[in-house]
């Protein structure tokens, strides 16, 4: 399995996204502004990855900074923190690391400098380590509908590539290998960015795991032809009545499962789950520049002045999901109460 | 309306697909060996355009051919002949076009050469004209299903690229547009190929039609939205039961309409309906080359050693299709008694 973070020996190491497929770098982040720069380039995504590289920045960016007044130090810690705050302005998991590091800062002022750089260490390394045991716990939990030489169909990446480790959709699926499962998977290319084509079947086929990837038009034929057991895709947010917005291409493939009766999951931290969302009507879908459609990769396949509707997510109503892999375990219909259960409501 | 093949005072013009859509190009096909690399570099394309080109291609081989006896003619005649046909082997209408004008020849062995190139000329402006006649007849018969300010996806291209003028599946559209209605596309863009971001919107763009660009995967979103009123694709073959054979993705289209409700089409001339082809399971789908989805278009977008599937065609099943589209009338449900019908059995 890759590492796209690493931290050891006090240095921080990031896999170059922006290279993959063509080539795997790893690359050393420095300091506060490597680690922007990565985050604004990147060369590292997806939002847990986001969240735990910017944890390691702020630490980078304060380590050497030597100040015998706290508020001194304060203020340098928090001109780092806005620095890498505005590397990446939509993603969530960005200031919820950076405003956890914040308060942690704030709970020792009054203890000596190297103490506090020492605790700002020490919770960027749990920060990535509590993102691994969730991603671990989503793979434990999805393993157990996994059975030996089952087919999982994916769409775009919710691997390893946009976590600690593991991932999140492509969790049960690593744990299965570890296990010594036999799981094939259909990797849906996932146009317009080509997640799939580019990062899933390269960080599957990195772990040795049998991947054959497909254009999102083949899925369905790959549905009828039985060769799909069961699909899993990642979630960038689930509605308190178990609606969940992931990567545009996501909706249809799950009326693609349904039309096939193939059981439709979703995986997600319960971080991704937000009760002060209704329903997915509530969601607020994102539409990107034409560009990637009409010129992807650099090179002009449609008329430049066409007309283009880009929505970079749609909504799966909860009637379509067989369940969501969460850590705390395999959450299932009816979602607006048993997700309240959850979390104790 | 573009114009794909024009025949005009003694000479043929095509415009050059390969340059689509960054530059509008028409180039003379001057002789056999021009139009022979027409139709191998795929400069054009489209089953019933590649029959023209050929047809007219002959002509040229053979127009200023001067032989005093008819076995001398009919041995040049047959060379060129064998040559074109070389061109694109697994295209069925090349070949036919090439029989056709071959029984003109043979009609007419006892007549001086002047007459038997002029009928050979005639021949091909026929065969043009004949495509044109089935393409208007079945944009009329579409025509009548379609009301003002509906919105039509279409899937891959079957327009006026693939033909002589109207194309099959945008038939009714164009038809519409002369009639002054108001009807607006989506296109899907088609992967691998990218058609319909390649060909489908830049013909209805050209054609003042209102045409939206969007990727496969955004089918069923914009279906939901309630932006899709009916969905008419093309088609490579129609099986005796109904199941039709066309472009991979089509398929899952037609699941996604009966989703939403929306009445799924395809348009086909009857050249297309084989009955000696008892059910879609009789087809045998072409396989292409990995290279189309891991380095389309140039680019590297994936792992050059991964796993790929990349069927060209899929079939969808007549119990997803609400019409065929014929240039004899709408053919309906029970197509098995429907279609023998229409042909007289």
């Amino acid at each position: 399995m890759l590492q796209t973070i690493k931290y050891d020996g006090g240095k921080l190491y990031i896999i170059d996204q922006t290279k993959l497929p063509v080539v795997n770098e790893t690359i050393e982040i420095k300091n506060a502004e490597e680690c922007f720069d990565a985050i604004k380039r990147l060369k590292i995504r997806g939002a847990p990855a986001i969240g735990i590289a910017a944890a390691y920045g702020i630490f980078l960016g304060v380590k050497d900074v030597e100040e015998d007044d706290f508020d001194k130090f304060y203020k340098k810690f928090t001109k780092i923190k806005e620095y890498l705050s505005s590397s990446r302005p939509t993603a969530v998991n960005l200031f919820w690391a950076l405003n956890r590091m914040d308060k942690k800062v704030l709970s020792l002022k009054d203890r000596p400098l190297h103490e506090i750089k020492e605790a700002l260490e020490e919770e960027a390394v749990l920060i990535q380590k509590e993102d691994e045991d969730v991603c671990r716990k989503i793979g434990e939990n999805g393993l157990k509908i996994l059975k030996d030489n089952m087919s999982v169909l994916t769409h775009c990446n919710a691997g390893v590539l946009a976590a600690s480790k593991y991932g999140t959709a492509l969790a049960p699926i690593y744990m299965a290998k570890e296990k010594g499962l036999n799981i094939k998977v259909f990797a849906d290319e996932t146009r317009p960015l080509l997640q799939g084509a580019r990062l899933t079947s390269f960080e599957l086929s990195q772990a040795g795991i049998d991947v054959t990837l497909i254009t999102d038009s083949m899925a369905a034929v790959v549905m009828k032809k039985g060769w799909v057991d069961m699909v899993i895709t990642g979630c960038d947010r689930v509605a308190a009545n178990g609606d969940a917005a992931n990567k545009i291409g996501t909706y249809g493939v799950a009326l693609l499962a349904k039309a096939h009766n193939i059981p439709f999951y979703i995986a997600a931290p319960f971080s991704t789950i937000d009760l002060n969302t209704s329903t997915g009507d509530d969601i607020v879908i994102e539409e990107r520049d034409k560009e990637e459609i009409i010129r992807g990769f650099g090179v002009q396949t449609a008329p430049l002045n066409i007309k283009v509707f880009n929505p970079a997510f749609d909504v799966t109503p909860h009637e379509l999901i067989n369940g969501i892999i969460t850590e705390k375990g395999i959450v299932r219909a009816p979602y607006d109460i048993n997700l309240k259960k959850y979390f104790g409501l």
